[in-house]
């Protein structure tokens, strides 16, 4: 790399044809063959020279001269294997990675970014707090949750459903695939096409597995007559969804193959649509205080193009209305809202909530979509006050996404150390020796009985590899425990991030943990 | 009917070549067709004839004499169209129902029970109580459940966890597919061959639905090294699995295309197995018994037919010990278990306990199967205390096996009548008039901070009205609320089956059936 920077090579290029292209790269099959493809897809193919000592078949985007390289502000990051265009069936090839910057400081900050981010990688983290694991023989893409990640997963699950009954949702379940015809009705058919995975019967039917869950909800709504007084009707879900990723995609949890959203649709009057909306964004707001992620974020009120209305589906006095609606809705919540021209669904203006992950990438999680058109596909109505039928508006609500990608974006944001409402173990009782075993299990009791998560420690450990290892584990209460304990009735506290807190009657400890969980602080 | 009785005409049937039968019914298109189909699955062929007045390609089965059906005790049922082998391509027929008894005393309690049965169809009470639905758009055997059918399935869950906590069992969490590679790895693949659902993806993979869910726990169980000292690790799960049932067998909640079972696996050491297993029969026995079903039972203990030995896998001293631990345990457990032999499952015994449905036909519901095969076609295995490498035993077990099957035969059990704990609606208020509504909500909102399951009916109609209306509902409890009750702080009480019961404090109303709810009094 430094030589070809001194040598100050010029980066030049000519667009070409085919045919000029594929007598250049006559002796490189790999080229030839993306020649091929790009023929056949009818793109400008161009060369790119760097001075007369490398030809490369390239759309470009370089500097003009290797010199413009600082020497000190590079590196070359590692070197990997790839097979050919993805595919395992073909060769490998070997790749080098690298990155330049301006300045030696920005690539300093780089590479520390880099390795902290390593460190909090979900997929390492997972693999440590034993949450997840993926197998060969199930499949990428295609995550399994052990007990504890698990109880994660559930605990989010149980806590938006506790903020949520407070707004009258109720869960429905659904099943996991649908004729096509569903979503031809829908439109998902056309906009997931390449993401659909079909199902084979063996029967005359063809079934594909849900990559959505709101045409299934229609089918709910439309199970029995509706009238006026019955709406807003407010359903949630969570079981998955599926979508065919492509395989250089998947990654962790990040992207999956399978995955769970926590998914809502409220069926309500034009009326309602404000009450509906607010509603759902203090749920959000709820939420994310659990988390202790509110406030890091912002507010997009996305809403239509002026200038191409005819982007959009809808009666315009509708579409008005609701526009209307979600800036009052942030006004009046303080949300802050910042209205952004042309980010509009096409059916229908949204509230979008953006967070920032872990190392500082921006994020839509949470998400609140008036939609005018779906309720019309399906022809879903209700009978006015006036006996009239009317078609209901539909609110597509998610408060966290998909609970894998939420999972990742935890997993990061905390490096593994859970809030202790959400710690899969949130105490671990650590036990001097062998004789203070049943004490332990005394101690493990009492906490059970108020629906703590508990695990005791092996008692054949030395106390210092017993507290390592629990620390390891990030659980946020070790109490450990020997003569002086249980003669005093009482638990010897270490508190995640500060050590040793001192003695306290287990009693008390008791009803302060069981306070700290319920005010779910993050 | 009573005139061919009466012409007392004989039943006479004989063996026929196809050829010989293609000549009797040439004529006979759908005939010509199965006797073709015969002909390749290399049947023998029979013709019947009722007297002289119809000939019929047929395997027989019959009175003698038309003269020995008792003119008083048949009934022709029904009739009905049916589509030619069961497939909506082919031609519809007409087929003529009718049933035959004895004597007229069976045809009658035989209608009676048939009409009893209609009454508790679970398809119908479903319907009338808004718990489940089906959609054209979605598909046949895919379920959908409102939010109160949700509620029964989440309580039956709920129960089963908070139960199953008390044995150290562990939710887990898997998808809904795997590679064919898993199933071919575990048997099933072959097992369930013409039930598979193969999931086509755009990618160089097969995935196919799970039809069960012991193969992806094993998965779990094999994501880290294991000790003895781990063991036992009791997994559960309530994931939806997938097979593709005939169409002409599928029929409302008894059998669908998409299911879920509450299933368990527990991996332990040989000696941990006697246990795990009485575990789960108290498991087992405190579920029936919150839903009154204990005693209705009796249980099966299923083990090997010792005359044929080579029928099993694994070792018969593995065996042994198996076998007589599910006889300690049903003795230890007073569970008077009756053995049965050549019951067992090839890869080990079963304790199977068998239940009667409304119609008094029995159904095995709850089981514990000791198996010895599949953790070693996985290859698991634990660290002894000797430090050497062993495979773990796995148990399987099913408390209530498909909540689908299971909500249909709650539905019929009850009529709809659920007991209080697993009502989707414990308890309705009736306000006397509009007036009323406000001390209404009031009442409510104490009912539900206890978590109890309440709805507000609509003060428009009379009070007569709504009683009729939530009585159809099968709603445990109503309360009727008006002038004299705001002034006492108190609800008039109409307890389902027994009417009024009088006037009571609201707050001992709240205390009282709290109670009874955490006492799960079926």
């Amino acid at each position: 790399m430094r030589e070809i920077i001194k040598q100050g090579l010029a980066f030049r290029g000519k667009k070409v044809t085919s045919t000029e292209a594929r007598k250049t790269f006559k002796d490189q099959p790999f080229k030839l063959e993306l020649i091929k493809d790009f023929a056949r897809e009818k793109k400008q193919l161009s060369i790119y020279k760097t001075g007369d000592v490398f030809t490369d078949l390239c759309r470009g985007g370089h500097v003009k001269n290797t010199k413009e390289i600082n020497p000190d502000a590079f590196r070359l990051t590692s070197i990997a294997g790839a097979y050919w265009k993805g595919s395992e069936k073909n060769p490998q090839l070997q790749r080098v990675y690298g990155v330049a910057f301006k300045t030696k400081r920005e690539l300093e900050v780089y590479l520390l970014q880099q390795e902290e981010a390593k460190k909090r990688d979900h997929r390492k983290l997972g693999k440590e707090l034993d949450l997840f694991t993926f197998s060969d023989l199930v499949g990428p893409g295609l995550p399994l949750y052990t007990p504890r990640g698990t109880i994660i997963i559930n605990e989010l699950y149980r806590e938006l459903l506790r903020i949520s009954k407070d707004y009258g949702v109720q869960e429905v379940k659904i099943p996991h695939m649908a004729k096509i015809e569903l979503y031809e009705t829908s439109g998902h058919a056309e906009k997931f096409k390449d993401e659909l995975f079909k199902v084979k019967s063996h029967y005359d039917i063809e079934f594909v597995l849900k990559p959505v869950n709101c045409p299934h909800h229609t089918q709910i709504y439309a199970s029995r007559p509706r009238s006026y007084r019955d709406l807003p009707l407010r359903f949630i879900e969570s079981t998955a969804q599926h979508r065919d990723e492509k395989p250089g995609e998947i990654g962790g949890l990040s992207r999956t193959r399978s995955f769970t959203v926590d998914d809502g649709h409220t069926f309500c009057r034009v009326d309602q649509i404000k009450e509906e909306a607010k509603n759902t964004c203090r749920i959000i707001e709820r939420f994310y205080k659990a988390l202790g992620l509110w406030g890091d974020h912002w507010v997009s009120l996305s809403v239509r193009d002026p200038k191409t209305p005819e982007k959009y589906i809808g009666i315009k006095a509708d579409w008005d209305k609701a526009e209307k609606m979600i800036q009052e809705v942030s006004k009046e919540l303080k949300l802050g809202g910042k209205v952004v021209k042309g980010e509009a669904a096409i059916y229908g203006p949204k509230i979008d909530f953006m967070f920032k992950d872990a190392l500082g990438k921006e994020i839509q999680l949470a998400t609140v979509q008036i939609d005018f058109a779906m309720p019309k596909r399906f022809g879903l109505t209700y009978t006015t006050a006036g006996g009239k039928q009317e078609t209901p508006v539909m609110l597509h609500r998610a408060i966290l996404g998909s609970y894998e990608r939420f999972l990742a974006i935890l997993l990061e944001h905390y490096a593994g150390a859970f809030p202790l409402w959400l710690a899969p173990v949130q105490v671990a009782i650590l036990p001097i020796s062998q004789k203070f075993t049943s004490y332990a299990e005394k101690v493990a009791k009492a906490l059970r009985e108020k629906n703590i998560r508990v695990e005791i420690s092996d008692a054949n450990e030395t106390i210092g590899k017993q507290i390592r290892e629990a620390e390891l584990q990030k659980i946020p209460y070790l109490l450990v425990v020997g003569e002086k304990e249980i003669k005093s009735n009482s638990v010897a506290v270490r508190k995640r991030g500060k050590g040793d807190i001192g003695v306290e009657k287990l009693s008390k400890f008791v009803e302060e943990i069981s306070k700290e969980i319920n005010e779910r602080k993050a």
